[in-house]
């Protein structure tokens, strides 16, 4: 833990500069667009520690891999996101001496991330060596309207001297990774070009020839009058820059507006790439800092009117959610199905590659409710694009016919990661696959994605399946050996529950796919069906027999579902049992030991009792919950959620509301002692989750929203808006009773506490507690 | 497969030379005397493919280590047997040019291992570019009785010029490991001096402090006559050399003597070690090279006397034997107990560290059988020196109290490996090191080793048994959890039947031991105790608790012992099933297919049945052998052996041959492509077993030799030494009949075909078939 924000609802703020705290600042104040991000490093030279990560999304690097022993099947390479050419870089001298907030004494310091507007603020003091002392506010934003332009407008003000104050505005390219497996540079520069108020740096990627191009303009300011400059140009290789010098009396502000221009050939042909970067360059200069914010604060705007969760009585609750909220925002924003969402966003380089399952297990939820179909519709048709990868993926482990498993890490659709026991065996990620496409489905009711997009992954994935059971003639059943669950504190199990349910749903959830297909557009059914040249009768049949025949380990004296075969074997402890101070575990107990425990690192059993609720008793859940809850450790983000929301669903809520506690300022106070590498991004979508589907008890019902909401104590209220099919409703419930408004689309009807309402539209229907 | 060496009963040959195969070549033709080896690189320049190494015994390097993924208890290095400043290098120039076997035509090239007389000879005709056509021979030993010296008779004869020949000795000391993990050099030279006549390099390792001091001197004879030489001296940092020039007519033979000392800090004072490698070499060139070969040859001769095994009918056989007795023989002389065997010996580096299970369980009889006590006693005495290092390895993963466990590969105690399926999980190898323990003890009947020795290594493993279970509720037994058993075709499998069965062994045998210690010296038995803190009555009554619920999985339709819990729910396929063109499968399938396959690698259940035939009727051991070594794929060189020794026992003779020829021909037609990394070493030892334990039936029943000898149809007769106890025996096995003599010792009873029979001293006994 490490408590050194103050509370705000709509910012978060760190006052006072302490250099120990910068490199987790630079990741908790990030920025992003969609379409890049940067950490919230310093623009004025810095010569203490830091994590410098300017990340442009869709460019990354293959990383020549590294292993301990090499097994057959891992792959080549590790794709990382890649630390690009940084353009923020403002360096000053006043009277020529460098300001550095490593070398001066620095007074009413603030950084504030407010995110209602999507900007990064900073003011401080600064008493230089020489005895000048001087008032710097800087304002910086990455626009959501022009996502290929950057804005900073950087202040200085003496206040004790008259004197010379030089702007040394730049981009340098001589960046590396931090986390580069063998030290090496991933770019070369392809043009390094200064002028007079301008200049470009264009690189290329060693490897697959990724261009970006970054370009900058800028003007300069004195007490609000632009001034005249004639610049000092320096056109190095991996850096350019303009220096401008002007004379400045005391009480006078100097201001520069750096115009920033990202592009990448995801974007933009190579040949044209600097042509267009003039141009981007140009036109956000035309437009104009104050244009390009009022444009900027009013996307917000609207991304807060669709997306916001309002909780009253409990400030640190109402930043948390809202922190989560804004950087799951910047970091995806649904608009290219190329790209997909890192564990760590844009703000740091750990986990490498950008696509996990955290995307469709987590992700999708939150996007779907927040956001309009597309946007998680492109986060699926992305993993439709990689259908053939997955394919030829399986290929490499053995598969046949079809079969497809998708990579547990990756950036291109092929596999990044190398530990056989996740690489080769956490193949759930495959169901999860499955059943985002299920998700979507039923929360949009566009079922015309199956015709397009969803069967070929559906059945690549349920063939995968179907090949890796292994039918056991001493049980007579069907089994899933050597598999890792979500559970990643054991490996290389046989029969994992979660996994084996998941598979047999994928089965069935492939043919009811058919079957609709088949029904809604048979000549597309027959296109598909002999584009992969499926056998219908053979291929069902032998999935219908793995759905008849599947093993599930259950524990025959209390009916839990086993998390594998043989786990009662294991020496039974719970979480409490444990001295605090060996904890995590991860960081104190060998592996092995870890292995050999019975303890659970993330929801598991309870992973696939939260998706398949609706096939449960409440008696059934309940018992899970008890037998597992207290065997977790919570030691992966991922984890806290899907317990809060089944402690909710059970009416458990000081249980629920204790669990999301430890996700929702699992960054903010830094509860593991990691931020400084990066946010928990993915795991912000379970944070949203514990809330509407938790306490909000959000689900849907025969193709109709349900809602069953409670609420913690410790609040006075709580609203979330949900995006349900063609309905954006507003849902407020406090201790007095729920109000749903119906804010856009047709009347809908809806399940309020199992009773069914419909609401007018543009209406609003409150009940009211007995 | 690549059969280019012809057979011969005592010599391995190579006629004509290929590049191709000079790699496999330098492996094949190594030289070592315990203290030192190399590989049969040239002496003279050589452009060509070539794996430099030069090895010194008990000299190593902590390599920083490589992994993917960190787990908590891996090791922070992976020592590494280390090359070493090479001493052999003789560069050769003929009228200006120098002499490049890869740059001349070569005719009439021979090269021989002397195995009878440990010498290393080689011969050809060389055609220079510039016309110059000659004749060399060489001659290479590493004195087995000065192990500080080595020796090269190195002689050059014009055939068809008169003209000028240079030779430039020399000490290179700018070597590395072609296994550096991060392209590191190990050393750093402390001294490089270069006289008249003589040279010496001192180095030392870039960590761990080890010096080496090589050091030369040598003369130079034409026709036989001693010359008089004025060498040009060259000192660089890392390489000093004397060049000497001679005019030479045409059929006379110039013969450089290269006397060598290669001195360590294991064995000299730092301080001291320059001036110790004059004297040893000084010593040596005053004994001379005549001598010097004498006194060699006739250790050799000796050393074949208590080991050689004779095969009459049968060259291929007969050789191949031979190079496995003689590779053991040169790697370790049993003389230093804080030397040991690694997998490759002194013939590679693959593999790192020199100390594996295979000692224990492979190496440890046929030295028990070939050589004298202390030898094996020796590499016992390694083990207990490490003790303490055990303790702290099994403190690392969460274990207390004085529980040990041994490294999976070291060379000082630490462990060095990093996988955790093997590292945390191969855990049986502790039970190896306990059962050589029993071996030593049943074959010397040197029971007092348990008092001084013995003992306390017993309880430290057997302590780490018993924390190392864990009992199930469901089962109401002591479980096994995750484990790696020595089939490394599956890793972390629980209740793995080999592992179990070897734990609760080791219980049983550790109170044995306790018991006969404290009957023979109750003064050190309460010694030990009580420095162990071996709390008697507690300690012992959990023992027995887990001997007598301890779970071993096994089929109940078939009374299999199951090799895991679980194994028969595989897919049960067998070897011949496969199509050959996927064999070895660890170079075709994916490591993930590989373990969810029933395959096997090597022995495993069966290296059990092995380890406690005497615990098993017949039909229990023929019952597990004919379910398990058809689904065997014998990927590792330790495998064929221990099928083989049990087909003898089964009486299939036929099949324990086809098993033997995989086995004893391995390295020398390279059945597995790698011959050109090193060699077998290890499981050299397994060949021999095959023969003396397999073919031969040598057993230990009830304190006394039991032979039950076969014999292939292929073979006239063999014949074998064994040492046991006091007395040497020669067994000569034919057609008609069993003679057994009793070389050395006092009279002997012993069991032939299970029953007994006496041997007076110095006499013979025949039985004839019926």
């Amino acid at each position: 833990m490490n408590e050194y924000l103050k509370h705000d609802e709509w910012c978060v703020i760190e006052e006072g500069f302490n250099p120990e705290n910068h490199r987790s600042s630079e990741s908790i104040f990030s920025l992003g667009n969609g379409n890049m991000g940067q950490r919230a490093m310093f623009e004025e030279h810095y010569s203490g520690k830091t994590l410098q990560g300017t990340y442009v999304a869709g460019v990354y690097y293959p990383d020549k891999t590294r292993v301990g022993w090499w097994k057959n099947g891992y792959p080549e390479y590790f794709a990382k996101v890649l630390n690009a050419p940084t353009w923020i870089g403002i360096d000053v001298k006043i009277n020529g001496e460098m300001l550095d907030l490593a070398k001066c004494e620095t007074s009413d310091f603030v950084r504030t991330l407010n995110m209602k507007e999507g900007v990064l603020e900073r003011t401080f003091i600064a008493s230089m060596s020489n005895g000048n002392k001087l008032k710097v506010e800087t304002k910086r934003f990455l626009s959501i309207v022009d996502t290929e332009v950057g804005m900073i407008r950087y202040s200085v003000t003496p206040l004790n001297f008259d004197g010379k104050i030089k702007f040394i505005p730049y981009i340098d390219a001589d960046v590396m990774n931090s986390d580069s497996n063998y030290d090496e540079k991933f770019w070369d520069i392809l043009v390094s070009k200064s002028l007079s108020g301008e200049a470009y740096i264009t690189a290329k990627t060693k490897k697959l020839d990724f261009h970006v191009c970054m370009g900058m303009k800028y003007d300069v300011y004195k007490d609000g009058q632009k001034l005249e400059m004639n610049p000092a140009l320096t056109e190095d290789a991996k850096y350019v820059s303009n220096t401008v010098e002007f004379e400045v009396e005391q009480d006078e502000e100097l201001a520069i507006y750096k115009y920033a221009g990202v592009l990448s050939s995801l974007n933009h042909s190579k040949s044209e790439i600097l042509n267009d970067a003039h141009k981007v360059v140009a036109s956000a200069y035309e437009k104009g800092y104050g244009k390009l914010l009022e444009e900027h604060v009013a996307r917000w705007a609207d991304k807060w009117s669709h997306s916001d969760i309002v909780i009253e009585g409990d400030v640190a609750a109402q930043q948390a959610i809202r922190f989560n909220i804004f950087q799951l925002n910047q970091t995806y924003t649904g608009e290219d199905e190329r790209l997909n969402i890192g564990p760590k966003g844009f703000t740091g380089e750990k986990y490498g590659g950008s696509t996990y399952w955290d995307t469709e297990a987590y992700c999708v939820p939150f996007y779907l409710s927040t956001s309009k179909p597309e946007v998680t519709r492109n986060l699926l048709i992305y993993r439709h694009k990689h259908l053939q990868r997955a394919i030829e993926n399986a290929a490499k482990l053995g598969f046949t016919d079809g079969a497809a498993l998708y990579p547990m890490v990756t950036m291109n659709g092929e596999e990044c990661h190398n530990e056989w026991e996740i690489t080769f065996e956490e193949i759930h990620r495959n169901g999860a696959i499955a059943f985002a496409i299920y998700n979507y489905v039923r929360h949009t009711g566009d079922q015309k994605y199956l015709e397009e997009y969803g069967l070929d992954v559906l059945i690549g994935i349920t063939r995968f399946w179907s090949q890796r059971v292994t039918y056991s003639q001493a049980k007579k059943k069907y089994v899933m050996l050597g598999v890792t669950g979500p559970n990643e504190y054991e490996n290389n199990v046989n029969n994992n529950w979660y996994t084996s349910t998941l598979a047999t749903w994928c089965m069935k959830y492939t043919q009811e796919a058919m079957a609709f297909v088949k029904e809604s557009n048979t000549n597309r059914f027959n296109e598909i069906m002999s584009d992969l040249n499926f056998d219908f009768n053979q291929e069902t049949a032998k999935w219908n027999d793995i759905i008849e025949n599947m093993y599930y380990p259950i524990d025959e004296e209390t009916g839990v579902f086993l998390q594998q075969e043989g786990y009662m074997d294991k020496e039974q402890i719970l979480a409490v049992d444990l001295d605090p101070k060996i904890r995590p575990i991860n960081q104190h107990w060998s592996w092995d030991r870890i292995l050999r425990s019975c303890f659970i690192k993330q929801a598991d059993v309870l992973q696939g009792v939260y998706l398949f609720e609706d096939k449960f008793d409440l008696e059934t859940i309940q018992k899970n919950y008890d037998f597992y809850e207290p065997r977790t450790l919570h030691e992966s983000s991922l984890s806290p959620c899907i317990h809060s929301i089944l402690a909710s669903k059970i009416g458990d809520i000081e249980r629920a509301y204790n669990l999301y506690l430890r996700t929702s300022r699992l960054d903010l106070d830094d509860y593991n002692k990691e931020v400084h590498e990066g946010l928990h991004i993915t795991s912000m979508a379970g944070t949203w989750m514990s809330i509407v589907e938790g306490f909000g008890g959000m689900r849907v019902v025969n193709g109709k929203l349900s809602l069953n909401p409670l609420i913690p104590k410790e609040w006075k209220s709580y609203s979330f808006k949900v995006r349900f099919r063609g309905n954006l409703l507003n849902v407020r419930v406090s201790e007095e009773g729920v109000g749903v408004i119906n804010e856009e689309g047709e009347n809908i009807t809806l399940f309020l506490q199992d009773d069914e309402y419909k609401i007018e539209k543009s209406s609003s229907l409150v009940i009211e507690n007995a």
